[in-house]
């Protein structure tokens, strides 16, 4: 507790942009069924997509004293990413530390809590993915830590991961297999694309993806 | 498990247009206030309204094989009913497969699990109500069974039952009283609009349905 | 129980239009972080915003009888409050309650358990935050009281207490302090208009706060 | 609802008895994995273990009327079952319908609610399976029903369905497969005897079912 | 925030032992089925059971400063009951805290938050009934209030308020209202004692009630 | 996914047995407080103490495949500690795993989902700390990883760590900080004991820690 680590790496921002247009459900299913946050994570209004790397902050329950400290921390095209150390949904953050981490360049903020003041983090376009949506206050009293591995929503978050976030949902890429996993992704939309045409059609995915003989060496029956 | 039962029987597509006209909590009351399923059972999108012939779907947790299976079974204006053998809110449907149901007629989903790629589903107007939104995805490993009955969100569904859902939640109506429960639903509707104009006039419901004298016989004091 | 209160006092309407306009956020900081309900109570659809009067409602769980005899209690400008007496998520209020709250007046509701007919609500612009949405009915048999003290999910509520609840949430303000704390709102909300330019304009809570030199007395080491 | 069927089959009282001696885990797998209530249902004291024919019970929300009711519809054997119909966890039933039931020759009950007086059931070793513990009182104003199907705690029961509970939670038995699953589950017994031998001796389960060979099909690497 | 309330007033001793001897639910139901606290509050061992005064706390989340204020408050036969201003499951009281405790004449705690040390706690003999058991620690940065009003679990609790407990949960009684419901309950003892007599003996509810009438007007129909 | 890591490194014996000693809330204080698993993690029977060196388990919603891979790793005085890779209640383990588990010398299980099998663990003196007790069984189909990082219950675990399990729940030790945080628990322990006695004696902690100056410059006010 009450580190900040400063200089953090952070993915290529063209291969952020490549897993940003996959979207989540793609990305997460491109590096092997890994990654996702819980699903109580829902974004305050429906339509954001981003990807962005994450600084990440550890809180104590009810305190937002390190918000304020790891604003100073962003770079424009980050993500702020907050877990508290035990479960709290007390709104951390509202629409003035949305303004000053706007001016940073912050792209939104994924928080395991609570957010307030949403109407105007709405017409900000400041997209946020939370827990909860609650009024009530926090105090700056105890330090957490900034740019330290954290779990956020039953997920491992390293600082300068790469976070995926639409209205699926919010997944974690590390960093390292960035690259990798934006390939693989691009593929799946590719391969996609071919098969919405052919399910669109009529033709049966029992047949497209030929699951019909291992059905019935499982021993599916028809009656 | 593992068994698909082909031929089901549906209600009168005329009955199940006159249930989606009523809406939810009329269709509700009209027959005696049951077949409600768990109030979690949420729209992905608001303004969907709609009642149809359920095609049911047993699964294991994690697996949507079944799925796939299912979707040949659908007619047109039927909707697809899942539910999981154990608590699960992985993400077992998406684009995809909404694709090739839609292309068959279905009229949408009813999931006591998770559903992914909701802004597709909502741009290609395709309803679905779950107990969640999530991108986690599952396997193809396990049978499950179609056309049984199942317990879905807490209440039982067989094959071929009528479901009407909207913005309220999702209710069943057993296909054998789906007549019965149509009537019933349309003469409420009828009262209700008579009632829904003197109470607008500011007469008060204490008088309309006449409960001054009861609520005294109870014991109701005023001070 | 099986009690009506008839006249309660209620707050200054202008006092209250000023609560209103401070937001729900706001009031609860200036009021010293206190009288926030739960965060699972949530606003049936987004940008409602008001203060108003609580007419309070106890009633038993799955029994709604108690709303018809409170609406009589509604003056204009009121809202209804209504916690039932142990935990339970049926649907106690639609559009015909919702009528005839709103010939006398009502503003609103804020209910501990379910709502039902959302979508004419919406329509009828009838701002409900509630617990859950459900359609699950409930019957007319057992008393319960109106316009006494109530624990409304977590929080005490009197009535004649103001209720201030928009996007964010609700939150109770004492009858008897609604004044100060208006007060103490307005001069936040002056205060923060100022702090918003700053930020925006690039500088840092942490500055603008003066709060780097309490950190580093904590012990918050930058590595 | 209002309903009391009096005559309802059971099954045998000697495959009953065969059943209760085989136990919750080794009965649900001898049936392919169905029939088990939420694993929220749990005993207020631990190492009971029965098993005896369903006295089904569907109640209001905190109304306990129906119990009464219920209770003259008892054999010798039997178990009482109750579900409300929507969620609940007041206390409906306490030390003295304990004493009612037991001297009818109950068994227990398995309750989707709450119980009370848990003390005084123990001390009178009278079994029960709760969703909850709660001293909160019940009406007794609006009907239910007795011996009708329900959906308790995500399964569906019919009166005389066997229940088969102990430390390990619930499972219900359709009355007419009753006999196949005693027999099912006797054949696991035996075999588990032996297993248990040979584990406890240190051979690998991986070689006891031959897991290997499949598990390199799939893919699995040592490393 | 940050008062603490010195000289409170407590309810007679005597007064506060025939409550404890009544036990939860009867109490509970002698003062008109009111004051239960949530059921998730649970005793970290079986067979406590004791009435006293309460001195209670208001504490921010995860931090346990205020505890070590209250102790001093503390007088013989009192319990400490503790209500966090948002939710918190954290760990809060311990073995050196209750050793405290003990040493000042205190009978227990009840807590809408977590405990640690039960083992130490159970060999101690101090009852504590919690939210959750959870050795999760908190600091000692902010101030609370001690001898406030405060909502513990849902129920509103003022200082000097009679606590009693017991296996079935914890009920709050009104200080003002402790020898009239001592009264009440004791007259409902007495009548149970006769009726589990006739009860035992096989005389059924429905007759000793007079319940039979009643439910055949409703339309309870036999068949 | 399908990968088993077959050469971990542990810790110490020694030092684990010193960790043992502790006990979980004061190991969790020795660490700066943190690695506690959230406090859902509850032990089947009371009084287990232990620490042990984890061998990891990464499974698929409902499939226990694995944790008949990962019995093959164990080494003496292992634990084994399981995660799902989307949350799952059923009933992964009972006492056949059990009796393999404890002929290889493993002291026990953390499992994030379910247990059966109950009593008979009990009596095999094999402890479990879990989420759930469910007999809902699970299937052999699908794989998962031995030997890789797990997110447990919100907490990071490496295989190899060690896990500190009592009454009060579970905590997760850094191997590499193993001896560090051993050598500070102790010193909790000893300083402890010192405070027990003057706590005992009636001491206040307020006096005992040097409180009331800092609590009166915070502001505390006694009324």
């Amino acid at each position: 507790m009450g580190i900040v680590v400063q200089n953090i790496e952070r993915a290529d921002p063209a291969i952020i942009e490549r897993l940003a247009a996959c979207g989540v459900a793609t990305v997460h299913e491109a590096q092997g069924r890994k990654g996702m946050l819980a699903s109580y994570m829902r974004p305050i209004y429906p339509g954001a997509r981003l990807a962005a790397s994450a600084v990440t902050i550890s809180v104590p329950p009810g305190d937002n004293w390190m918000l304020h400290v790891a604003i100073e921390q962003l770079k424009a095209g980050d993500i702020l990413l907050l877990a508290p150390t035990s479960p709290c949904e007390d709104g951390y953050f509202g629409d003035l530390l949305a303004t000053s981490a706007q001016a940073r360049g912050c792209q939104g903020l994924i928080i395991d809590a609570g957010v307030r003041d949403v109407a105007d983090l709405t017409a900000m376009k400041f997209p946020v993915w939370s827990k909860a949506i609650s009024a009530q206050g926090t105090v700056k009293e105890t330090l957490g830590s900034v740019n330290v591995p954290v779990v956020c929503a039953g997920a491992l978050v390293n600082p300068g991961d790469v976070i995926v976030a639409d209205d699926d949902g919010v997944c974690v890429v590390r960093r390292e297999e960035a690259e990798d996993v934006a390939k693989q992704a691009e593929a799946r939309v590719a391969a996609e694309d071919d098969k919405r045409g052919r399910l669109a059609a009529g033709e049966l995915s029992l047949d497209l993806y030929k699951m019909r003989e291992r059905l019935a060496e499982k021993g599916l029956k028809y009656v």
